[in-house]
């Protein structure tokens, strides 16, 4: 795996190589490489069993049953996932231990769902808030054995998960509305700020979740779960007291973890093959991969790099349109109308939702076709 | 009809009215007041018809049988599309008026499917290539009839179409190839620098679709088509000799087209529902439509105004991760959990896409579930 050493960045696109695409695809399309997922599904397991903690992989990147398999095959306990649906959907295909990572709100709408999940697999939800554990109890009332949750806290990513000091309210909070509060949880997104961001982040999530359980286990909880991590910090050693690890994106990467050194540049196992459709308009090629078929993120180290590299035509995809994407040429050349490009998305996880399936190819030939099984599933 | 004359914009924002959603929505959602659905439908075939123009909307927007439905019988004559998935979902469901207003490369991956399309429904492709047309022409090779082309011209917008000294080149590999070109088609995507830049570009549409048919009814080509058209352009009166327009987004209107004056503050149709899920990092509320929920556009005459519209709560939409929107409130409030609000989108043809369903309202009441029949169909 790469050094992730501070340093200032490079310009990791030159090196960013495509696997070799099949003939006759029809795009745009969504196309993975099964040699490089599973080499990214065995480092990243090998990583967390060097550090000796669980991999409960966060399945919002591929949103496969299949994919979820491999990890499971490969060591992996149990995943993680955002929405009660993305559980519905794993559920109903076997997976039996999830959690739901999220401070959902267990709205009356919802309530009828998590007790039906939470009586037929093995469920975690976190809350972040007195309220939000509240409602969760209401919802879950009536079970035949308690919901366990995992208190979220704030590590410095400040978007969800509250502060160390309401960590034991929000836990008493849970126990009086008849859920059990077996863990805590963070997730250091400031590690995506860049690669000097990514060591004082996962140092971040280990301190907060050690003084979140220290202050739970002196309030009397059993704190059996201490969960971190996104790709970047998650692929750094993770040292004791955590007991589990949740990082999503490494199953395929994307530039953007390539940028962050997070994995070397021949590991982006999730591509869009797109074709360019006209060159009619001078100084341009438009291809058939537009906002419909792809999602506008840009490269936080390099936002003036457009919204996806294609290693093939030297160029700036520079914006899209519903069915169009267009592509500035650094070089001599912008393609022929026809040619097929491979396009790397630049953060992978919300392209994935576009897609029903991907091709699966290996040394460039199509081997199978996946269904993306939770697409959209976004409640 | 709000009169779209040349002038310093206003913040329209402070005008904007959601319409009253249903309690009990499982959120995220979204959400199609009929009410508004149906009026902007009306209005938009009233004024084609006093243009004296045919109205072929584009689906994209929907992409919805029912909605369809709404649209011919309203007096639509037949559907626009952007692929030829979309092309075949209608198909499937008895639209069997269809014009593909994209030059797609007739690949052998898709030569089967636009033959077996070709030969269920009258369908029309755009071209803007001579390499387009004859790779077109090879896929419609051996059908029982000629597949029927529109020659598409550039008129400012520089996304895809010829110019003008190519068109009867273009048409005339067309015909060699065994096509038929029976008319012409532009579209003014520059209406969207501006409310100032809509009369210029609907201008423009007329000016280009105009010269390319006398060019090419002067080579002796048969033309009856002459389309063209945006929802902003097309909201204006449209002059003789157009034949067709072809607006999508008017059918639901977005906070764009509010900014842009093509419709008035209380016309946008389609929501997203969305819940407050934490407040528990200071000065923030996070909703549950994040980016696997929601499609990353600004406005373009305000990027700093955020992803998407909350009247309920003002504040702006700064960013958006996975499964989360930040709200950066504006006011002293921050809203609490569980509190559920409607969102518009800036641009709602690629929110779309990202849900299998709209929920339909009136005056506040669910009325019905309607599939978005089409999404994802990206090829």
């Amino acid at each position: 795996m790469t050094t992730v050493a501070p340093g200032p960045l490079v310009a990791p696109d030159v090196a960013i190589t495509a696997p070799a695409l099949s003939d006759g695809l029809d795009t745009p399309c969504a196309v993975v490489d099964l040699d490089r997922l599973e080499r990214n599904i065995a480092r990243m397991q090998a990583s967390a069993d060097r550090s000796g903690v669980s991999l409960r992989p966060h399945a919002k990147t591929h949103k496969s049953v299949k994919v979820a398999e491999l990890q499971l095959a490969a060591g992996a306990h149990g995943l993680t996932v955002g929405t009660l649906g993305e559980a519905e959907v794993f559920a109903d295909k076997g997976v039996a231990d999830l959690f739901l990572a999220y401070p959902i709100w267990a709205s009356d709408a919802k309530a009828r769902r998590i007790r039906e999940l939470h009586e037929r697999v093995a469920l975690r939800v976190a809350v972040d808030s007195v309220e939000g554990a509240e409602a969760l109890g209401r919802a879950a009332a009536g079970s035949t054995r308690p919901l366990e949750v995992l208190v979220e806290l704030d590590c410095g990513g400040h978007r969800t998960g509250a502060r160390l000091d309401e960590a034991v309210a929000i836990a008493r909070a849970a126990d009086r509305a008849g859920l059990r509060t077996i863990g805590v949880m963070t997730y250091g997104g400031h590690a995506y700020a860049g690669r000097e961001a990514i060591v004082p982040a996962g140092a971040d999530e280990v301190k907060v979740v050690s003084r979140a359980a220290d202050l739970l286990r002196a309030a009397g909880f059993e704190i059996a779960v201490l969960s971190v991590g996104s790709t970047p910090t998650a692929s750094l050693p993770v040292p004791a007291p955590v007991t589990e690890v949740r990082p999503g994106t490494y199953v395929y990467h994307d530039r953007g973890q390539v940028w962050l050194g997070s994995c070397e540049p021949d590991d982006i196992a999730f591509w869009i093959a797109t074709t360019i459709t006209s060159v009619a308009v001078p100084g341009q090629a438009i291809v058939d991969a537009g906002a419909k078929a792809f999602a506008r993120d840009t490269l936080r180290a390099a936002p003036g790099l457009g919204l996806g590299l294609l290693p093939t035509l030297p160029g700036v995809l520079r914006e899209v349109n519903d069915y169009h994407g267009y592509v500035e040429p650094r070089g001599p050349t912008r393609g022929r109308p026809g040619e097929v490009l491979p396009l790397a998305p630049n953060h992978v996880c919300p392209v994935v939702d576009h897609y029903a399936e991907t091709v699966m190819v290996r040394a460039g030939r199509v081997v199978d076709v996946w269904a993306v099984d939770a697409r959209g599933r976004s409640r």
